[in-house]
């Protein structure tokens, strides 16, 4: 099994992702888990343009990485100047690790127009600290930066810039498609005539501007590049970076090359997660291998070859990265699926079954959409048997808004009273939100809480409109989807009115009797 | 320059994405979108399974389409059973178009397994079905479904069910990677391979479960396929289907195919946010080429370069597809967005416009967005003009929602009081509802028509809510979009708050004010 050795800049290059933004402390969480994951490298910032970075090397001695290396990133000395006075490169060398990065323009246009500096004073500078740092101990990975358009646009130059770091002792010479706007054909053209020309190492680091990342980088690991570049989650600069989480599993699982200890390959769609909750980023739901939709199936036709034999629409066995299969229930679907759905309580044979196929269609027929809301799926079948005893009923609720004119805007105030009633009691509960809809729900866990206090355990964690009929204008109905969590599980709820309030009220009586139904499953 | 034919299936495939859900109306609008980008083929929906697109169909007549050619979407006919009386081909013709698409197995594994018939009898389902909708008149496109992964099992049989197809008169063989997750490689070879084997048309339809889509596309056309599928947004089952949006600024300004009429290349990124739009979707930031921050500079050496010279750090010039950087926003592209937006009475050169773009900054990074609302993007300038006097001030609204429990549901009331005063005089009036908001927009219309009765022309059309930062749960900030007609004019405005009610009241005030401030303007 060839051995590939990934690079995760997710801490550096993934930090220029617009809207993120790390703690030193989120910095040492990800650490830790891309290190649990089992990658060669992680770059974990450029210390000479950022105290937080420095920081974090600091404190990176405490963290005991099993797996992974550090690696600090900068660039080469500045022109006319010598490595030796040269703030960046002495920066690399406090920060403490064994491995640097460093980047060096490959392209005779930026070298001129950018960089503002002679070809040949731009040779010196790759060449000098390479040199520099190689001298002093450290591992050097060069980072041929806009290396694809500078060998587009003057082939001769880029390889010379190539020849240079190697002659200097370069351990590893990245061709980095900057721009990320390069198509796959040129990229394995130009990687086949690099490793043609080259002796050595290369490594591969692609941007998604032309939606190519993943794909560029494959083929130039086909090419001959063994260092594969990205970020766990895509993170990075304007379209971002390679997503290692599609690469790791197509290069391993597909190709067979090794990226990750393959025992960790089942934990690699907990670990994005886990980063993405660190960088408090939602993954994208339809993130290859991982997502939450990865393996998610609505068609009808999708739904029955996938549960007569589970690899007619699946491209993995979703369980080999830690995902796994969800059959979303539209109108489209048949018995079998919602039966699945539920799990073995509602077998396919259940004479019931078909009784609520009836009733889900008729609901979505009113626009539930039970597809993202299995919870109330599953409290819709199960509120249909005989033994089911509902945990609480809302006698009545009433909110009142309101908005007080002055000056230059509107202030508003928001309250909610909220009656319910368990077996003979009765409890009412009052409070304030934001808006009618956040006064509600407070309300509502108050006084379920009185009989039922485990709901202090949840908490709404996503809440979405979505106007059914919007040319009906503000007499439309509305969809509302509350996701809630407990810290171990989280479940959707749906519900559906031309009342948004009321809707918001189904979805949130749905949320808390699931949680109470759930427990008392065990 | 050759010429590819693009298909666009988010009607279709783009359909069967988590959360995606389209009503017959949100349907006539995106093929609106889609026929003036210029694209050759729509695929619209299955007339067969869903009475919705069927419905679509026969309100499809009234499109008046320049550019594209409505197709509908089916399947071969049944395993033994005549072509004349299968349900599925009888609801193609019955669709009224001039072009079918339908999938058939080109897997023998499927075959076999799923589909469980013979392959002799799936090979005259392909030739039957085929012919009998070639001998009444139609255009067919032959979707050879799971055809990778059945040329890598059995090369043989699922060459066979190709020619089978051409031989029956396909019109275009079209080579599905239905489950997504081949990679490029293999693509390519796999399409020169057919390319040498098979005459006539071909082409490519990916997935994105690889994170290959777009690659595997570009790969495929490179190697003869002359028909492009995919969805605008990239929509479509589990991991999205190939993104048009991608594929085309790729393919036409890369590679020098011609996807769509070149003029209309500069609004790309426009109808991609208006088909996000009706399909209530948010285009994903990160988007190639069209995303909001495809073209954001955050890096302080990408800033730098991108000001002396733009293409530095650009793959292509961003007005190219009608996208902006948005470094440059607050300065020479936001200055003149906003002239454009305001019309003639803002000209650039008014010293005034650029505390306006800063104003609109400020304003939209609380959440509001104008790209939509041009009416309350107006009436924020006119605002600031010295010379403008409101038409009515809201002193304050009272919303009171009330549900009742009682039996199986619950049953709802809302009403509202709104105060308003126009020059010295005041207003009161209530109304019911449907919902809170319903409500306080029939009290303030009453309000403000007793001091200008013309408002009595105007009704509101549409009203969408979009919450903003969803993981704030119910607290969150939603924005309220408001779409108002007098019957001959139509306006759009926007209103930001925590409190969906004071969002919507903002939004219908913004809408009757703009109606009133038009008039005045004569």
């Amino acid at each position: 099994m060839e051995r590939l050795d990934i690079l995760d800049s997710t801490l550096r290059d993934g930090s220029q992702g617009e809207n993120i933004s790390f703690s030193v402390n989120d910095k040492l969480n990800i650490a830790r888990l891309l290190d649990g994951l089992g990658v060669a490298y992680i770059e974990a910032g450029n210390p000479a343009s950022n105290p937080k970075d420095r920081e974090f090397f600091e404190k990176a001695a405490g963290l005991f990485l099993r797996h992974a290396r550090l690696v600090a990133f900068g660039s080469t000395r500045k022109p006319h100047a010598a490595a030796e006075e040269d703030e960046g490169l002495a920066a690399l060398l406090a920060a403490g690790v064994e491995t640097a990065a460093i980047f060096g323009k490959a392209s005779a246009f930026h070298v001129e127009r950018v960089l503002r500096t002679s070809r040949e004073e731009n040779l010196r500078m790759v060449e000098d600290s390479v040199r520099f740092l190689k001298a002093r101990g450290l591992a050097v990975f060069f980072d041929a930066e806009h290396f694809f358009d500078g060998y587009r646009q003057d082939r001769d130059y880029a390889m010379a810039v190539l020849q240079t770091a190697r002659r200097a002792g370069a351990d590893c010479l990245v061709l980095c498609d900057t721009n990320g706007g390069t198509l796959p054909g040129e990229i394995r053209d130009t990687v086949q005539a690099v490793r043609a020309a080259v002796e050595g190492n290369l490594g591969i680091h692609c941007h998604n501007d032309a939606g190519c990342a993943e794909a560029n980088t494959i083929l130039a690991v086909q090419a001959g590049a063994s260092q594969v570049q990205g970020t766990l989650l895509g993170f990075g600069e304007r379209c971002g970076n390679a997503n290692l989480s599609t690469l790791i599993p197509s290069l391993q699982l597909k190709l067979g090359y090794r990226c990750i200890p393959p025992e960790n390959m089942a934990g690699l769609t907990r670990c994005v997660r886990a980063v993405g909750e660190a960088a408090n980023v939602v993954p994208d739901n339809g993130m290859p291998y991982v997502g939450r939709s990865a393996f998610a199936h609505k068609g009808g036709m999708h739904i029955d070859g996938v549960m007569k034999v589970p690899a007619s629409f699946e491209h993995i066995d979703p369980a080999a990265v830690g995902n796994s299969r969800s059959l979303l229930i539209s109108e489209v679907a048949g018995r079998a699926a919602v039966s699945q759905a539920l799990g073995a309580a509602a077998a396919g044979s259940d004479p019931g079954t078909q009784e609520l196929v009836q009733l889900i269609k008729e609901q979505e027929h009113q626009g539930y959409q039970y597809e993202y809301a299995a919870a109330s799926l599953k409290l819709l079948a199960a509120r249909r048997r005989e033994d089911f005893r509902p945990f609480f009923r809302v006698v009545y609720s009433r909110t009142l808004g309101e908005q007080l004119g002055g000056g230059e805007g509107l202030v508003n105030g928001s309250s909610a009273i909220v009656k319910i009633r368990a077996g003979d009691d009765f409890e009412v509960c009052g409070a304030e939100g934001e808006g009618p809809v956040h006064a509600l729900d407070r309300a509502l866990r108050q006084a379920v809480g009185k009989f039922y206090p485990s709901v202090a355990k949840s908490r709404l964690t996503d809440y979405k409109v979505r106007v059914i009929d919007p040319q009906d204008a503000t007499a439309a109905k509305v969809r509302v989807l509350v996701e809630t969590t407990d810290g171990r599980d989280v479940w959707t709820t749906v519900g559906v009115s031309r009342d948004i309030i009321q809707a918001s009220l189904q979805a949130c009586v749905d949320a808390l009797e699931y949680e109470l139904w759930k427990e008392a499953q065990g």
